[in-house]
């Protein structure tokens, strides 16, 4: 029988956090199969079988974790987790064509709350025309565990990784930031006060587009398709889940780059500024760190900054730098910060 | 605000058990990608991106319902994921080749204990040849899950499917049936004399060979080249870990055939046998209804019968018959009784 956990000797994770666990855990991975293109280390994997490149990428959400059924509605939980899937497809510049969803569900839930949850699955599925082609289901002792992987493919000379960007290569982003995070915040302020007394109607209105950024978000995949449109191959990408940037120094890290960001123009909803200020919070902090967001963030070469007016939907918030240059965030008033990820890590 | 769960008008699942899910779940999936091969049904999907077929599967492990760290060391778990996952791609007659890992992780397990799972990982991808190709990493508020999707690719004219078997085929299998179970039960036995007395030293001599079937199992990857070199193609095949009698019931449903098997031909390994005595219980009990044997189970047309001889480790059982012959097990005195799936739905 095994020993207790906890004992001396033992380095708990916080202390080294998620991408520490995450370097820690792949620094053994090796390739063997000719197939295999690249492992670890970008959005998707990569299978190369002979024709188009078929991108895997996989995510688990845990009750409690990832979402609190007390105000997710279980149909907005099933399109979120497909959502979150094929959001690291795109960020390949792949076009997603399948999920296999595998569910862990306790007694509580009954059979038509799982018929909720799929609704949701179908109707993202639908909107995004990728399959259900395959899962798993099991009992679980505890909640609701959901486990979405997504595959699609991409025409190898399409591939975009996050390590192809280059110094002065522009930043750009879709959508705007820090919008998932309010939402999130407004949510669980309601969910105290309706937890202390059942009677409370929580109060929502003013706050729909925060809010349903965190509760059933979209993902800008129209933008893919513009971009092929107008002839700009991206030069690295990256899908915004863990915070603006979080994954902009993702970017930067494996593409061997600083980069310089500037605070006025890193786009934030109105009702984010709006719920901040409720919060009394610098809105540019969950917009840079909130995560969850589900918008691109690439980097294309200056001489695309013509063709990108073919995208309007498209800002550029900044540009890459020599890697000794640091990652930086540039105020309105000359001053210059460095930026530091949060993410994953501020919320352990 | 959601209403609590469990209101009036609510089936719970235990009602329709796994298979009954699986089928309300998946009723409304279509295909819509033409790199969708097939979707939901089989032991994974099979994507076309124009070379060999890809093949994907998914599969959820969580803590108190697949594995008790009480007695599972984590690094057979690792060990253990692996197999599972790769199992799938193998009864498709596909060659593993790359698989993304998920993990949730509660606090009390270190960065030690992850390493250790880690280490069991990396030791059954060595041993089966397959790439760490991707994952995820998350904090989880209870306990550990483990998200294993596994590709692999196979030759369109060899996959092997669930639905190609035909009356009179005959049905094979590897290895043996029921030590995974009987492991399981002795290792809760020995728990829970442990747990009424922590100074309780676990009696497990004598029964090495089904504990490591249920810690430690092995899959027979080696038959599927075998019986390529002896020049052999399935017609249907699954790998055998629902059990034995449910999963030949899920070919004969799929392939619209009966089925006849051989209580004396059902392979079964002395220390199961002994161990089943001890439980008093028959051991074709864990044998038809255990699970967790990964052991392939397949069918070959009769004119294969004298290739078979070629690959000794494989066992006849019985054969295919029509629809309307029902799931027969056959007893040594002529007797004859429908076999019945229990699998996961026994032990919901």
């Amino acid at each position: 029988m095994n020993k207790a956990k906890g004992q001396k000797g033992q380095t708990p994770i916080g202390e080294i956090g998620k991408f520490g666990l995450i370097s820690r855990i792949t620094r053994n991975a090796s390739v063997n199969n000719k197939t295999t293109v690249s492992g670890v280390g970008d959005d998707a994997s990569v299978i190369d079988s002979g024709g188009l490149l078929t991108l895997v990428s996989t995510d688990l959400l845990l009750e409690g974790i990832h979402f609190n059924l007390v105000y997710t509605p279980l149909k907005h939980l099933g399109y979120k987790a497909v959502i979150r899937a094929i959001s690291d497809i795109y960020a390949m510049n792949g076009t997603p064509e399948q999920i296999l969803v595998a569910i862990g569900i306790s007694s509580r839930f009954s059979v038509e709350n799982i018929d909720e949850l799929y609704r949701g699955i179908y109707l993202a599925c639908c909107k995004y025309k990728v399959d259900l082609a395959g899962g798993d289901t099991s009992s679980s002792l505890t909640g609701l565990t959901i486990s979405v992987t997504a595959a699609g493919s991409v025409e190898s000379d399409l591939i975009c990784r996050r390590n192809g960007a280059q110094p002065n290569d522009l930043i750009c982003v879709t959508g705007n930031f820090g919008a998932s995070f309010m939402g999130l915040r407004i949510l669980e302020r309601e969910r105290k006060l309706f937890e202390k007394d059942k009677s409370f109607e929580p109060s929502l209105t003013g706050y729909e587009y925060v809010i349903g950024k965190q509760l059933k978000p979209e993902f800008p995949s129209e933008i893919i398709d513009d971009l092929r449109k107008a002839g700009i191959l991206p030069s690295a990408m990256i899908d915004v889940s863990d915070g603006l940037a979080s994954d902009l120094m993702h970017i930067c890290k494996l593409s061997n780059t600083g980069c310089r960001i500037f605070s006025n123009r890193i786009p934030v909803h109105d009702e984010t500024r709006k719920a901040s200020e409720e919060f009394l919070t610098d809105p540019l902090l969950p917009a840079l760190n909130g995560g969850e967001d589900y918008e691109l963030l690439f980097t294309v070469a200056l001489e695309n900054s013509e063709k990108l007016k073919a995208v309007p939907a498209v800002k550029i918030i900044g540009h890459l730098t020599a890697s000794d240059q640091g990652y930086i965030l540039a105020g309105d008033d000359g001053s210059a910060v460095e930026l530091k990820a949060q993410g994953w890590e501020k919320t352990k």
